[in-house]
Parts: C-alpha cells; sequence; structure tokens
C-alpha cells in the first residue's frame, strides 16, 4: 500500500509491557525505553503500551504512547507503582496454542516489529516464550526483555547474569527508613510497647527483610531479622525475643511473610505463587499471638503491622541510584534490539572496585 | 544555703515529658518548650526531660536536656516518634496517693517548679492531677499541658477548646501520601489484586481514615472509607465493594482497626483502651476474609496490610504546617507558664475566614 512504502521501511511498531508486581521504579524503565526509541524514528515508529502486560496485548488494549508529550514521558521518573500502564500475572501456558496465535496476530496487525517486557522471572520466560514463538512462525519481531523486581532474585546465585534487579535498592531504601523510624517509636513507647513486629515482602528470598539491616549496619539497635530461609521455630523465635528483652528492655521484630510460621491460609495467584497479602491469617499476626500467649519479659504487649503493597509502590523512599539504574536497563533494552536483536535481557553487572550508593 | 542564694531566686527547674502514642511532630512541641525556656534564664534554670513520661518522673529518671547543645535541639525539628524523652502509658489512679507522694518528692528534692506535659486527652488529665495536687500540698508548681494526638480528639464538639491537635496534619497527610500511591498500585495491578484493603488508626474516632479523602478531593477514585462511627455490617460493606468493582474493576477499602467487624481478641492498654496492634487477629484481616469467601466480582482476590505504628512515626510524610504549630503550642505553653501560671494547656483555634494549607 501506499501509505506504508511512504514510511521508512525499517521502522516497525513498538509494544512495551510489564508483569509482575509494581516497583517504584518500573516507571523509570518504561521511560528509558519510550525516550530512548524516539531518539531513533527511522527504526521504531509508533510505541504502544500494551494495558496490564500481555493480557491487554491480546485483547488489543494498546495505549499509543507517541502521542504524550514529552513533558508527560518525564512524569513517569517520580510515578510509583504500574498505574501508568498496568500489569498483570497472566501466565502464557506452553501448550496453549490459542494465546500465541493470538499475540502474533495483534502483532501482524499493529505491525509491531518489537516487545520490550519488563518484569522478573516470569515475564521474562515470558518475553522469551513470545520471542521462540515468533521466531518459530518467521515473523519479524524483536523481544528484549527489562529486568524488574524488589525480591532481588532475578538471575543466577553467583551474580554472573545480574548483579542486582532494578526496584530492589528503592524497597532496600523503604526498609532502611522504616526500621530508623521504628527504632524511635520502640524507643519512645516500649513502657507499653516492647515488642514490635513489622511483616515484610519475601516469599522465598530474604533480600528484603535482610535489608532492614541498613537501618542499623552497626548492629546497635535491639533489631531481628527472620528471613523466609530462617529455619527457626516460634518457641526460639520467642525465646531470642525474650532475652533481647531482658538485655535491652524492647525488641524489634522483622518478619517475611513468607516465613515458616504454621499454615495461615494461603492464597496461590496464577502462577502458582502464594499472594500472602491474601491469605486467611499473616505470619505477623501468628508470631504476635504466639509471643502474647506465651508471655513477654516485659510489661506490655507485642504488636504487629505488615507493610503489605506500601513497599512496592511508594515513591518517597524511591532509591536515585535504582531510579536511574532503571532508566539505563530501558535505555540499555532498546540498544540491544537495534544492535543485537532478539532473545536477550539488558542486565547490570558490578565491576570490580566500584562501589555504590544506594 | 549559699549555693541555692547564688542563684537567681525566681528560677526554678523545668520537667518536660510526654505520654500516650507518639507522633511525628511530637518532638517539635519538645524543641518549642526547650528553646523558649532558654530564653528565660532569670525564670528558668536546668531543664529535665522524664525519661518515659510521668514513669520516668517517678523513677527519679531525668535527663538533663540543659546540657544539651543548641544544634543538637534544633535537630528535634524532624526526630519522629519519641525515642529522645519516651513515652508511657502510665494511669495515675485518682485515690492512689503514693505516687502523688513520690512525685511531689522528686519535685522537692529536683527545685522543680514548671511541669509542660504532652499528649493528648489522658495526658491532659495526668497534667491537671498533678497541678491540683502540687496546689493542695502548697507547691509551688505551674503544670502546663501541650496537647498532641494523632486522633484529633482532643477537646469538644465544637472545637471551641481545641480547632485540631498537632500531630493529626501529618498523619492526615501521610493518609493522602499512602492512598495515592495505593491507587497507582491498585490501577496497576487490579488484574489480580482488585480489592486492596489498609487499615488505619483511630480507635473510636474517624478524623485518620477519613483523611484519605484528602489523595482525592475529586471522588475519582473507586475508594470507599469505613470509620470506627460507620454502622455498616460485613455484608453491606462486601455488598459496596462489589458494586465498585462491577463499576471500576477495583477497589481500595480504607478501614478504620475501631471498625466493628466482630470479635478481634481485643488487648487492652493500662487505660482502658483497646491495643489493636496486639489483638489476636484484625480487622483487615477479618474483610480480607469476608470479601474471598463471599466472592468478588472480579478475577483475584483480595488483598490487606495494616500500616500499623507507621502512620505515627514517620518523618518523611510530617506536615511543616503541623511540624510549626507543634513547634508554637510548645512555646505558647511556656509563655502561659511565666504569665498565666498552673493549670492551663496551650491551644490551637482558628480564625474565621483565615485558611490554612495542611
Amino acid at each position: 500500500m501506499i501509505i506504508k512504502n511512504n514510511k521508512d521501511n525499517m521502522a516497525k511498531n513498538v509494544i512495551v509491557a510489564q508483569s509482575g508486581g509494581p516497583s517504584p521504579v518500573i516507571n523509570s524503565s518504561l521511560r528509558g525505553i519510550i525516550e530512548t526509541c524516539r531518539m531513533f524514528p527511522d527504526r521504531f515508529d509508533r510505541i504502544y503500551g500494551g494495558w496490564h502486560g500481555i493480557e491487554g496485548v491480546l485483547r488489543e488494549e494498546l495505549l499509543d504512547l507517541s502521542v504524550q508529550k514529552e513533558e508527560e514521558i518525564a512524569l513517569l521518573r517520580n510515578t510509583p507503582a504500574a498505574g501508568s500502564i498496568g500489569t498483570c500475572r497472566y501466565k502464557l501456558k506452553d501448550k496453549q496454542v490459542n494465546d500465541f496465535n493470538r499475540l502474533m496476530d495483534v502483532f501482524k496487525v499493529h505491525d509491531i516489529g518489537y516487545l520490550f517486557y519488563i518484569g522478573g522471572n516470569d515475564s521474562q520466560h515470558t518475553a522469551l516464550k513470545v520471542s521462540e514463538m515468533a521466531a518459530t512462525q518467521g515473523l519479524d519481531l524483536i523481544a528484549v526483555g527489562v529486568p524488574k523486581t524488589i525480591d532481588n532474585d532475578v538471575g543466577d546465585n553467583e551474580f554472573r547474569l545480574i548483579d542486582h534487579t532494578p526496584g530492589y535498592g528503592s524497597v532496600a531504601r523503604y526498609w532502611s527508613h522504616i526500621i530508623q523510624n521504628a527504632n524511635e517509636e520502640n524507643m519512645g513507647s516500649s513502657p507499653s510497647d516492647p515488642v514490635l513486629v513489622i511483616q515484610a515482602m519475601g516469599r522465598k528470598i530474604g533480600y528484603i527483610p535482610a535489608a532492614s539491616r541498613l537501618a542499623d549496619p552497626q548492629r546497635e539497635m535491639p533489631l531481628q531479622i527472620y528471613m523466609a530461609e530462617s529455619d527457626v521455630p516460634l518457641d526460639l523465635l520467642a525465646d531470642n525475643v525474650n532475652d533481647q528483652l531482658k538485655r535491652d528492655g524492647r525488641c524489634i521484630v522483622v518478619i517475611s511473610e513468607g516465613f515458616d510460621a504454621g499454615g495461615i491460609g494461603e492464597v496461590k495467584d496464577a502462577f502458582g505463587h502464594t499472594s500472602f497479602g491474601s491469605s486467611r491469617n499473616s505470619v505477623f499476626q501468628v508470631v504476635v499471638n504466639y509471643l502474647n500467649k506465651k508471655g513477654l519479659k516485659a510489661r506490655g504487649a507485642a504488636r504487629g503491622q505488615v507493610m503489605g503493597t506500601d513497599q512496592r509502590h511508594t515513591t518517597a523512599y524511591a532509591s536515585v541510584t535504582d531510579l536511574d539504574e532503571a532508566y539505563k536497563v530501558g535505555q540499555k533494552a532498546v540498544e540491544i534490539a537495534l544492535n543485537d536483536g532478539n532473545g536477550w535481557m539488558a542486565t547490570i553487572l558490578r565491576e570490580q572496585g566500584i562501589q555504590r550508593q544506594v
């Protein structure tokens, strides 16, 4: 068609989408992708956001981000969570051909040449499967993954694939502030509230609760951290708390939502992961009840709280380094699409001898 | 004694103490008291902080704040909660003479002429009782109350005694930010997490959950607020949520800890108030479970969280107006002690036609 021929043959349209839990810096990656694509109009034509991730692509709910002004895109830096283009927890099943066929149709109809998918392990898997499917069908689609997770669990155990994941730094910074404030609270209120139990995210991996230590690197606070990996029965936990009470008269307990405190009526999401926020009980509540029933070696009662999604969607504590790195992985993903092609993920590797501020 | 005679006869020592739950601006009042006292060395000699409120006075645990440098006192502005001089929930019983006699002894031994007591209704009651007791015993003690509460429940229903209480403004600002961020989360994550239930403080009075409306004055968000005063049974609440889901596909529920959702194993503090943070279950959990059991008119599950003490001890959201007003009631309390004498509370009254920014 004549209209087609009027435009540079190289230029194709772009879909950017994200899935999984949001982070305070996810929109910084989105901004990096959009602004970098706009620098190469001969390669990238229209930029669409898949509303609520791959689900929006399946439903052909594509937000035309090309029409947004430069200033509007820049505001993404300080926009938390995923309200801008949405996210999802939709699992593309390996043998579910309907979804894949539908995706290929949407890509063809909208002349999509590039897919940038922001997310964690499941999202990277989705991006990989889509890119493989496209290649099998001979579709000229370049899919690139953009890492994001608050759990810091993308990659391998030796940090060779990725050193740390955008999103984690801000959540770590959140916890360093939350615990410093909570320490002022606990120090002041200990005559009636000697034990403060605070539940952190991290279904299986302890990076988030462990970040509480950033509030107290010299270990001067009466702070105890229990991760999902901590193999501590409740009676030992209570003994630890009471030992702390005997020493300091107060204790702050940071506990992972995934800490094994017995059955709490878990609810599973579409990926089969436990959604602790929807469970019938919470670990912090089990621990508070156990401590108060067993008895504290101090006057007053244990109290608890669960910060919930606040830790993954609050701008106030976003780390500037994390915001910058999130932007750069978005930028890098576009560079990969231009120079390296299909099937990669942008990454962050640590150079020896370089220290970064969180 | 010669040492006594060397000092101005007018100058007496000061005790400042606080009780009840902390606020993000309580230390701003403390700073106002200290800095103003320091302006009148001929009237105020040493300034002591009662460590953990009236309990510290009873135990003679007096922190000598006079030795602190000016810069150190200035830092109190951005120090949240009550870690600086502590707080308590200790009830001085009307007929309990031992405590009162002990207090009088401490005042005499340490040549205390002034008591500034920062706190809510119970604390004001304590200050009043101490001042009455001192007067009865012919002790030359001037006790002045300094209002503080996050609940905004000091004074009368017509706001003639006090318009609003320092502490509340910052907690209101906290909720306006928390809900704006939560709205980005809920908008983005609604395909799997369509309902987000967030529990706010406010045992009996709805000012705190009501402040969530500051996040959405135009009522554009799918936001529902349930206060302790809201007489809504759970099935109606669930119907409201499902109606919202049918309209918007998502819903944010802010619910007071004091909302009547049936028995939750309440734990009482020394004043007989329910300490919801220590209870065996939480309102948000009851609501989440009820919604998920009854079934949502949307895919996914309800999830919940309880911000707990974070809302009363976080500096990040402290209101500048609130910090300034907290300082000024401290300043005013000293002025009252100088000019008006015993048995008053500093207050904030609203002038007609004056609007203030929170």
